[in-house]
């Protein structure tokens, strides 16, 4: 049985239980949330998760980092210092999107180091098989997409990219749509390829039912891809990324009834005002289920610093209700992300999430907020350094400037500190 | 005759010209929204400007750099870099907040050297006077305040901060709010302290004409200072800051009414789900003068990476309508900001402000996105580079792959770039 059909049941798994822990919500609530598809746990039966997580209404904004090889840059050791990387910088899940080197073998070692869940894009593994064993992505059979998810199922991974949503429809609709750049989305450009070339529906949308099977089997998370989302803020919320969401919004609703989990990724590249829209729309759409978005980017013009971008586009949208914000790093757009970018791009995405619980009103986010500003109050930079998202940067900050880490001021104000001065003057005349 | 006055009698003055031009508005729109006071142009009759601005309604979101010394660290090169840095990484604005050293000297070099308008704080050089030479902040004259006023109007300052709306009144707010920091800013402080202990009314308040009188003279527009800004999440929007406020906006009515341009200083820290509020109070209340925001912050646990923090938080606010945004760098709350942090402060804010500029649908905005996008959708990255708010971190990155800069793919997906893909099978197949 999956967690689904324990939810629907009315029975609380130890895993339901666990990840309530962790929010400091009640295990109904996590059950309930569960049977209606509001809130998933990625945790593949084959995978042993040391650190499992409930994605969902009502809970704490969750967040992805993405890693893996390219053709370019392959290197075992680097993924696993990545991976490190982004435990370390607490990502709640990690993806990866390995595509060069022994694809396998990164995914395997990834699948077992890691303690959160692990996501894959299986049409990445099934497109490289079809280009070595078939010369292009094209001649890709679709046996060699089923095997594939089959396979990385059996190994253990906990949720899955499944671009079921690129179907000649949504295909037709890119076409006459004339945007600026046409497909950004790796599994969609896949998709659209091999089904303009061979004249067939996308394999993963006509036989969906296979794809649930296989879910099903390992309790896999599915997380319906948008291989048409768009890839700059001119072509934002358009018929082509619209009617995908449509056609996910069903299919969510068909994984649903069979007992498989399902979140939905969104954009991508949404300018500020259209977030709030985007969010309402997979929502209403998709029957609420956990919206998983890509960013989003609030401009194209920033490559070097689309953390910064994505990080306010993570927070309008989580702020409006979308649960799982994939990372974006500093590298995006120019290069395959190095240790540093991971890290740097998790706590980005992080503070993006933090921020939107608090405006989304879950429950504790702010105490950490208090704390820290106690700790602040109290001019203590030992505790606020201790306290804050990463340590390590606001350390090394303060201990290049003149003062000791121990000094009760900083060298931007000095004794001139208004909270030194507030002390002295106002609260221990007036408030005494 | 000020702006404002010129306004009135339906001139347009060449001022109006030059900034008009550089936005890509009718004049008339210039001094329509001058003589409203729902714009504001910068600029001390003493100051030849060859980069000056508009600020406001309808205006590109314009960004303000912090520069100058502290008691803890004291060079007048270094702040001479930081200028250049901002300028370079095209900040509208620079303030001069110098607390350590000849003041005065690094004032003037600033002043000398920079091509936007520079701003300053008054009340820090009067409080540093009045420690020398009458040993406390509470024993400061009257009149060290308004000579310090004086003294920077006449050298050229373009716009000064007032924090005129610490009075009693807002004091008491204070004692009675049950903060968790109770003040912050740090001219705020001041003149708590020397208030509280002198048991007068502040002079800056008292005397306002005082103070309209000699901004009236140079022209200098007056950025009426949050002196009760929220220090905290936990603290926002509540009585004390809404208090300030409504009399900055009293003081807001009288300064435009004898021809003095201003605009309002707002926060700080204040959580998503209150900057739209935030806006729209200060809009109302004070006569839809431009909201001059300093970040805002919308979490209070990430010292190290508030530039980040800050840039969620003016985007969203600049989207709901702020017009000018105070950066933050990545050393606020830690130290003195570095000529690093000044540059990265100011490409943070900018990338907010431009976010929001879409978002406000600021004639133009988008094109430079529609211009990166076609770079990107031709795989120059060359172009892209050039094109990019900043180039030499997104150089600096692509240079550190493998790949040469000339190369038509990244070391993220390489051959299997999606842009690639759709241009061999979809663009030349089915839209030829």
């Amino acid at each position: 049985m999956t967690q689904i059909e324990y939810a629907r049941k009315g029975k609380i798994t130890p895993l339901m239980k666990r990840v309530a822990k962790k929010e400091k919500v009640d295990p109904e609530y996590i059950r309930n949330g569960i049977a209606r598809g509001t809130i998933v746990i990625p945790a593949n039966k084959n995978h042993r998760l040391t650190n499992p997580c409930a994605i969902g209404k009502g809970l704490k904004t969750k967040v992805n980092a993405n890693i893996g090889s390219s053709l370019e840059h392959i290197s075992l050791k680097e993924e696993i210092k990545k991976l490190a990387a982004a435990v370390q910088a607490k990502t709640d899940t990690i993806m990866d999107l390995s595509t060069g080197g022994d694809t396998g073998k990164i995914r395997r070692e990834i699948l077992k180091k890691s303690p959160v869940p692990v996501g894959t894009v299986p049409i990445y593994e099934a497109v490289i098989k079809a280009i070595k064993q078939r010369k292009a992505i094209v001649n890709m059979l679709e046996e060699d997409i089923f095997s594939t998810i089959e396979t990385q199922a059996k190994e253990g991974v906990d949720f899955m990219t499944i671009h079921a949503g690129v179907t000649l429809e949504t295909v037709g609709r890119i076409k006459n749509e004339g945007r600026l750049i046409d497909i950004v989305s790796r599994g969609g450009a896949f998709l659209t390829a091999w089904m303009v070339y061979n004249k067939k529906e996308n394999p993963l949308y006509q036989e969906f039912d296979r794809v649930l099977d296989i879910a099903h089997n390992y309790d896999i998370t599915l997380s319906l891809g948008d291989g048409m989302r768009p890839g700059s803020i001119a072509d934002s919320t358009d018929r082509a990324q619209i009617q995908e969401l449509i056609i996910l919004g069903e299919l969510a609703r068909r994984a649903h009834d069979k007992g498989v989990q399902v979140i939905i990724e969104g954009p991508g590249h949404i300018p500020i005002n259209e977030i709030e829209s985007n969010v309402l729309l997979e929502k209403k759409l998709c029957h609420n289920a956990p919206f998983f978005v890509l960013g989003p980017l609030v401009t194209d013009i920033a490559p070097g610093y689309d953390h910064i971008t994505a990080a306010i586009g993570g927070a309008i949208a989580a702020s409006f209700g979308a649960d799982f914000i994939c990372y974006v790093t500093p590298s995006e757009h120019l290069r395959l992300p190095s240790v540093e970018d991971v890290k740097v791009g998790t706590i980005a995405s992080r503070i993006a999430g933090h921020a939107a619980d608090i405006a989304k009103g879950i429950k504790g986010a702010l105490d950490w907020d208090m704390e820290l500003t106690r700790a602040r109050k109290s001019r203590d930079w030992k505790k606020q350094i201790k306290l804050a998202i990463d340590s390590e940067r606001p350390r090394r900050l303060r201990e290049k400037s003149k003062l000791k880490l121990s000094s009760d001021i900083c060298t931007m104000c000095g004794e001139y500190c208004s909270i030194k001065v507030v002390k002295e003057f106002f609260e221990n005349t007036v408030k005494q």
